[in-house]
């Protein structure tokens, strides 16, 4: 077996019909190509088909672009070749992070990226306050403070989308930025733009959760990773999890715990973001 | 080191000051108190404090008529002897089980009470369906069907509350019953009717939690034990638990999965219940 | 889409190669096969490929048995037609439970046949005590005890192969079936005898696991449901779950809480297994 | 109520008896003390008593030293003196790390450290490769690599020791560092040297856990805080957990999926000891 190295991801939606896995792996079949993984699912609700395929890159005879190109016939004669994308690991992801002050998910972050467990580039870390310069510096990384203070939002946020635009980035991660993106930037990052919600959503929407969750007595608190659409806190969910609390627990200590949740939440929302696993359908996401 | 069999539960709650805990642990101690279990805790937010005792009724002097009177002075001493209660764990808890067609509750509660590791007696089982009688007879428990089809609910509801205060439970366990109950009985029964919701409280309150859960796209789906109140499914909460779920699973996949969550969540709260172990806070629970 | 009612069950491992996604789909799609469910999977260190999928059964022109003796075909062609098996959900399962005195699996295993989440059938439960027989008739099921005590053991053992043997069962399911298998009955079952064992194995081989834990001083505590093999508690597993303990928890309490993960972890992996989803690749495990 | 700042922590335990909590609380009643959280615990199994107390510094007479003194009156008077522990908040908990080249239980550390979240002085990171050392740097924080290679590990460790000495820390912590620690230096720490095993132990003691719970096929792999002795893994557990893996993780998957477990287990283990939350009672924990 070829060791697992440069691969080409193929994912793929079009309404179900006999015949799509079969006509999917004859084409890569009749080419050499070496599936590593593959994952399929039919929502069978709307009757959608879905597909994540990875093909090792030196299986194959020809390079990306020719493999997009033959594929888009593959998909078009299945049906519906919009919903298809490929990808490729040789090229490294670029991401941005928005920031504020809080910096238990950037330090995690920087973390994963300095031991090489996301093997990304962060081009830039975004913040509203100055405080995590010193963190972000130490690791090589330009950090730009915005200020949003002093002058009006929208021409804050018309930096920040300078900014981040600059980069052209595979994911612009709100890392705990207190900002809510204004709608024109929900469009323009659709699909691309992760957020980390400190709740268990749907459960308590918007500011100050752990508050709410306080108040409620609720005995588990969680985070939501979710994509960011212009409702708020009601994009498509990635991943999500919870910690127990008890009647001991204050909200510091809700805080507190909270912020393991919502690292590792983040952390693997935003790898099967890159690894291009999250696959969105209506409002709901399939992760392969 | 006696053996640990019968005991005295105390537990209590008044504004914290100094001196409580002495005051309660020493006129223990002056009558040759024996706890085998204690636990204290101060509400930060309300500044009250909370305490619940284990005391071996052999090692006090008096019997649980009298150790209410001379503990009622102390309480009263302390600042307010109200919020206090003493329960003996020689007398077996009565609890009356509501159901409907869905049995997974009510077989686990039943097979618990048959294997002895919830020890108690449980007098009647009333359901708006007669789909459950069979099991509930084979394990020797009267069971009533009420109709609420052919007349109306306040009848039907009336019947229930006849069947249910007969039998003067100490607790009255809402399985899985389909019914909202009505304020006056929520009321009637107010700190000893325990339902379990088939979702993380508050997502998804009321009907259908699982097609709600489904439509977001959540990545785990819940159980919540809480009491009833006339606020639908909005009692303070005492247990609640989740289970992982992904996009592979269909709302039948998700009633499946959830009823192991439910059945586990509902005996935990129930049990603590019984045990006295959970003291209400405003709308919050302390769980001891 | 067709109502995903009766279907094919294909399971099937070799080595991995190119071309065998494409092989077996393109035979099910030339034939019009509706595949609703369809994972795989390339073990890395020892480079073989698993697959199982699912066929509508009304989507194929054949039935099982023509569908079996083509697949053959194709599997002999893409390697090794042997480790190939097809199932049909339209014929019900047949689960013998072996029992103890212990009766939470049992209950549990009984109230979901009953509400049909298990649709099995249980042609006999098999104890080496009497006391859970009353249970197993009220839900019309015959009980056999079968007597370790007064005579040898290798006796009582040919007793419940025979009774075993003429079930012809799909899974023998030693739930807290306190006795060891003999090797020879480890053969005769191989691949269909289930044990629940209470711990986390590969911790707490053998006796009195939750005692060991006790003295280990964990913070959780586990339980492990895996395929009986000669070496005792050492076949491959099939599913494991845990839950949290503290000091607080002397050893009835762990065997009070273990419960309910021996039950929950019992009843996924059988469910698993009989719907053909374990695949034992040598010691240890694919589960699709 | 006053503000919860500075505390002092008694921990104490002793042979169970009548009168102990009373006779605490009294004496701490007598003197004004407010005590903000307390916890009792009694084994069953041993007959010990074990109490952890926090009282507000500024609602006592005296200082922390005559309260030492005083309580260890109370203390013998109860029975044993010996196992008592009082420890002020105010005066910050020294820790020193050691460290090989894994970073991400030091990266996860100095994060806390850095956002408040862990309110400790770290005087030094000792590592056995030089790896650590610009990350540690760049907290401001001294960073000595003590090279195991070229020399022999007595000397080495003799080092170590030195360097760790000199830091009289009330916690020397072991983020995977991985020399096993010599028996004397076992000693010399004893009960403030705390390591991060990358298992649920006591599965997979020793090398290369990821690699044991690979071939055992185990369904979830775990992590454990524990107090290091000279029985390689075998010390007194602090606290564990566990995360979900399936077939399709390879060891490089069960090491990443691993690493966020290790971080989070070792740091509530850290903030527990360090709080005087654990009490070690044979090789058993009692963590309040």
């Amino acid at each position: 077996m070829p060791t697992p190295e440069r691969r080409y991801v193929i994912t793929f939606g079009c309404p179900d019909r006999t015949g799509i896995v079969a006509g999917i792996a004859s084409f890569l079949a009749d080419h050499g190509g070496w599936i590593v993984e593959a994952a399929y699912h039919t929502d069978r609700d709307t009757g959608w088909f879905f597909t994540r395929q990875e093909v090792l890159a030196d299986s194959l005879p020809f390079g990306v672009d020719e493999l997009r190109a033959r594929f888009a016939d593959v998909a078009g004669s299945l049906g519906d070749g919009s919903n298809m994308r490929i990808t490729d690991t040789g090229s490294k992801r670029r991401v941005v992070i928005l920031v504020s002050k809080e910096g238990h998910c950037l330090y995690d972050l920087l973390g994963r990226v300095a031991s090489g467990e996301l093997d990304i580039d962060v081009p830039a870390v975004i913040a509203n306050h100055p405080d995590l310069g010193d963190i972000t510096r130490a690791h090589g990384i330009p950090f730009h403070h915005v200020d949003f203070k002093s002058g009006d939002k929208a021409t804050a946020f018309a930096r920040v989308r300078e900014l981040v635009d600059a980069a052209d980035p595979h994911a612009v991660v709100l890392a705990r930025f207190m900002q809510i993106l204004p709608p024109e930037l929900c469009v323009a990052w659709s699909g691309r733009a992760l957020n980390i919600h400190h709740s268990f959503l749907p459960s308590f929407v918007g500011a100050r959760p752990y508050h709410q969750a306080h108040q409620r007595g609720v005995k588990l608190i969680g985070a939501t990773c979710h994509y960011v659409t212009a409702d708020l806190d009601a994009g498509p969910i990635i991943e999500q999890d919870v910690i127990r609390v008890d009647h001991g627990d204050a909200i510091p200590d809700l805080v507190r715990k909270g912020r393991d949740i919502e690292k590792v939440v983040l952390s693997r929302g935003l790898r099967w973001h890159l690894e291009d696993r999250v696959l969105v359908h209506g409002n709901r996401t399939v992760v392969f």
